[in-house]
């Protein structure tokens, strides 16, 4: 039966740190869905869910909860969560998570579709915007265009992973990093001339830093630029600023950034392909993508395609809450 | 089983204009399909293909290489052709057509359907990039942001329509059209505001024309300014050119556009997703859409889905020649 705002599809959202929150803000922005429980590994009392009327459970009551819940939404990260929650979970729940670790995505995905072949339930992997959007964008580009070229840039945006290395060294009582997209090189791909970009070419590192008290300023920039793997091979600059500007002008988590295809049609005629994506926050979209799939699991279950599936096995019109019909008479 | 280099999809071409053409292109740079036949209404033995190798026959023909072929790539025009054509060969083949008439899609496709449920072949109908590949990301853009707000620029590029539009004047002895995203819109659509834009303030149309021996320059120039619906609401620039400059600068067939959707997560947080093409060959673009989509179709079919299909029913791994294993490895 078609979920409606009478019947709406009902998601559990495992985790409440900022993916969870925006779950939450993503599902009351879709009427055919309404969010069933928040399931935290806190005391359930102390959460405060962004809405009074979200139900809030632990969740060790989860597995009780079957007949509650049509999808899970995992919201806990790829490191030490998703690979345990997402092969136990989806062995009795439908779910969507965000696994993003793209070198473990084959293991994790086999993991994840055991378990959801066994329970006969589907299972969503790796949802988001890189894993995820940006996927989707390098598929079909490659699929357009055969003979062509792909380039990924990110940006400008903070990335987590390296704002957490720069807090890791001592002396470093804050900071952030944000990724930016080197603007000659972002020109030269559109132009559709398959440019061969190093890493250096296509990057730049930004980062503010604050230092701990009596920390020596150039040790740490030092240690910062000649990083391996995170900054050495990038043009890395250090700003150090105070704590006070850390908290006013950083507290944001702005990311985006695109995929371009460029390839020739024949020897004459080169054409590209972009996909670009500028989010005020990253943790709010990445939900929003979660939430849409959620929508397509809940369908493919329904229609029997169980197993574990990616962003690759979602049809377009799956995702959206309009009916073939309407979508083919609005869109096309 | 699957389709490979040893063992091609083996494509039909209905037709031989500027589609037809970027099919036989297109297919020469996918190694898993072959061109099992050209077939057209004119001569074969005077149609001349881009390659040597290439079969032609004629199009009474084909119902008889039903056994020879997998997919139809109908080359057709919306207007006159595929609304006859399209029905009438989804009955026995397997096809992909690029009928464009926004607001006659869900005819179209009640038509293509029934013929294909009937002859149990799979019909894609609607493959391009508008529709096509613009309606895919209205609808995910949509589903992703739904607190939002969907525009589609065109341009920069030469209408065809309009282009006819001009030659058809009297005075007219050439000319062409293009179509222009002002840059403003953009810019303020780009920001995430939501801006409400009327039509002249989203394109303007530049008309590069040549008179005919004798013709009155600025009666031609108010025909064209003044035409309803084509003109009359834009800002329209008449340029008045040679036969010669006409035949040097204005014979390519550029276009592209854009798809931007931007919306809210949450009160605090805008997000925008944009897609652009920039084409240096509109029709060569199209016919490499259409065969992605052939091959989509080839699966759908060997795995009993068939009836009438649009492009908001393929999931994005079945464009690709890659596995889904592969897939998963090298997009994920």
């Amino acid at each position: 039966m078609e979920k409606t705002a009478a019947n709406p599809i009902r998601i559990g959202v495992v985790g409440y740190g900022n993916l969870g929150r925006g779950v939450e803000n993503a599902v009351a922005k879709n009427p055919d869905m309404v969010v069933a429980g928040i399931y935290t590994r806190r005391d359930p009392g102390q959460l405060q869910p962004l809405f009074a009327g979200t139900p809030v459970f632990s969740i060790a009551d989860l597995h009780q909860h079957a007949d509650r819940v049509d999808v899970l939404v995992l919201c806990g990260g790829s490191k030490d969560d998703l690979p345990v929650q997402s092969p136990e979970l989806a062995a009795k729940f439908c779910m969507v998570d965000s696994f993003d670790t793209h070198a473990r995505v084959p293991e994790h995905f086999a993991a994840v579709d055991a378990a959801a072949q066994g329970g006969k339930t589907t299972a969503l992997i790796s949802a988001g915007w890189d894993p995820g959007m940006f996927s989707i964008n390098r598929v079909m580009g490659e699929a357009l265009l055969p003979d062509g070229a792909t380039y990924t840039f990110w940006g400008k945006g903070l990335s987590q992973g390296h704002s957490d290395a720069i807090r890791r060294i001592p002396g470093v009582a804050g900071g952030v990093q944000y990724t930016i997209p080197v603007e000659a090189a972002v020109d030269a791909v559109r132009s559709g001339v398959r440019p061969t970009l190093t890493t250096r070419q296509k990057h730049e590192r930004h980062c503010y830093v604050v230092l701990a008290e009596g920390a020596d300023a150039q040790a740490v920039h030092k240690t910062i630029v000649q990083m391996p793997h995170y900054f050495d091979e990038y043009d890395t600059t250090v700003n150090f600023i105070t704590q006070q500007e850390l908290k006013d002008n950083h507290s944001a988590m702005p990311h985006g950034g695109f995929v371009i295809r460029s390839g020739n049609t024949s020897a004459q005629n080169k054409q590209v392909i972009e996909y670009r994506l500028q989010l005020e926050s990253n943790p709010e979209f990445t939900s929003s993508v979660l939430v849409a799939y959620a929508r397509a699991v809940h369908r493919m279950h329904q229609w029997g395609m169980t197993g574990a599936k990616t962003v690759l096995d979602v049809a377009p019109g799956w995702l959206s809450a309009k009916s073939p019909e309407q979508l083919r008479k609005d869109a096309l």
